[in-house]
């Protein structure tokens, strides 16, 4: 069937949940989703099954151009080995790149995580159409993808738009996130908070409208620094944005220095939802 | 005389200083420097005088290429306008590039300041060869300019590089400077401190090690959202590196979160001196 070729598999390897997805310019044909196995044997056996699926859905190898993996965490881009991964400690120093394409004969092209995210709301996106473009995740932790001059901006050594890790004051901002829901109001998870605000918990709703002010003072920092058209915000808990979108947009206000980018500045949800991941990695072969 | 043609005027207007020059490729011929008026008559009427003297140094109009202009702030690069520079304040709003091209007859080009020392350091300075760079200038505030494959960036909106409005906590990197070294610890301004510090002052050089802390935090910022190769830092503090720097150069290692890019980011003091912001503002005219 001609018909089906050309299709790329999309993995999104996330400190909380796996999604790989048979993807074919942008569209998902098919999904699949585990949460993130805790045990290194368990990760690797799990996400061999579902490549193995995604493989067979697409009538065998002879479809599938190749496959994208977005991971959070710092990488070498050319080597294909994820550097440092704060969430999924297991992986630190493995080759990806060389695991996957050793075990399913086909080209894999890594990337971090969330520029992922930004690639595919770029390309498929409410990103669209925006030259300059910062994309931000907010999920277990905080991520963040450039586009400069409709490119993804890899930075000199691979590392750029590693925004989580903007410090303010003594922590950084994925930090802040993490103590003040999850330390300082009792909250397990900032995706237990969400669920919490969501049915109403106004403390949970309080923790939303702090970590909004954090992440508006980010947002203005990005913004003095690349003066971008539009910030796109994703991930998990970027379906709790009527709840700290509002205070963040009042810190960008405060906080922008330049009175035509306060004013024409947008800050704006994705809206590819949780398949942004894996459609942005297969993207990476349409680049 | 042939020899004097293709002269540009460039002007570096900061905070605590004006500087003139009369600059071919880079290589200043003749220079001239002033304290920035406080008042606006005597602004225009001493800038007015500054640049007819280069002029008439250049043998006469017909020599002059252009005039390119630094000044600190937020500006409207295409209408010329300065729209809003906090350390000199009765700028704000007025069309710089209207005012010099009808008093001189000459193209105008105007930039900000520090985008200008970026552009010097990185066409004739210490950046030279690095396809991403920062440039960061430490003086009556502190302004950035950003090298992006081998371009200066100037964002979407003309204000890319505003690092020293970074907020860290409640206020901005400028802000922290300033309030550290004047009200805290009682020294009249930066300058003043960094002198104490020279000769010898514990007092003042701790006040340093403070601020490079400060900065180093900010530099891991940067680091971590644009993954520059190397960092350049000039201006009137710059002289004082070796009270700050160290301190700045561990807090790098410290916050950069790529273990490649904090192996592999230079940072490194400029070497154009305080010519540097006049002569990237001539420079404005080779890009």
């Amino acid at each position: 069937m001609a018909v089906n070729k050309n299709y790329i598999i999309g993995i999104d390897i996330g400190g909380s949940k796996i999604i790989a997805a048979l993807v074919k310019y942008g569209k998902v044909f098919h999904k699949m989703k585990i949460p993130t196995p805790k045990n290194r044997k368990e990760f690797f056996s799990k996400l061999k099954v579902m490549i193995e699926q995604l493989i067979k859905k697409a009538s065998g190898q002879k479809n599938i151009i190749g496959i994208g993996c977005g991971t959070a965490g710092a990488l070498d881009l050319e080597k294909g080995i994820i550097l440092k991964v704060v969430k999924i400690k297991m992986l630190n120093g493995f080759n990806i790149k060389n695991w996957m394409q050793k075990k399913f004969g086909r080209e894999v092209k890594i990337d971090n995580d969330a520029r992922c995210f930004t690639r595919a709301e770029y390309m498929f996106g409410v990103g669209r159409g925006y030259k300059n473009l910062i994309g931000i995740t907010l999920g277990t932790g905080i991520g963040g993808g450039i586009i400069i001059g409709g490119k993804i901006f890899y930075g000199s050594f691979g590392s750029a738009g590693e925004i989580g890790h903007m410090v303010n004051g003594e922590i950084d901002l994925e930090a802040l996130m993490t103590i003040k829901t999850i330390k300082d109001l009792g909250f397990a998870s900032p995706l237990k908070a969400y669920e919490s605000a969501k049915s109403g918990n106004k403390k949970a709703q309080e923790v939303f409208e702090k970590f909004g002010r954090y992440l508006g003072i980010g947002i203005a920092n990005l913004v003095n620094i690349l003066d971008p058209e539009a910030i796109v915000i994703g991930g998990g808990i970027a379906g709790a944005s009527e709840f700290f979108l509002p205070e963040t947009k009042k810190m960008v206000k405060k906080f922008v220095i330049s009175p035509k980018s306060r004013k024409n500045v947008k800050i704006v949800v994705g809206k590819l939802g949780e398949n942004a991941g894996a459609i942005g990695a297969a993207a990476l072969f349409l680049e």
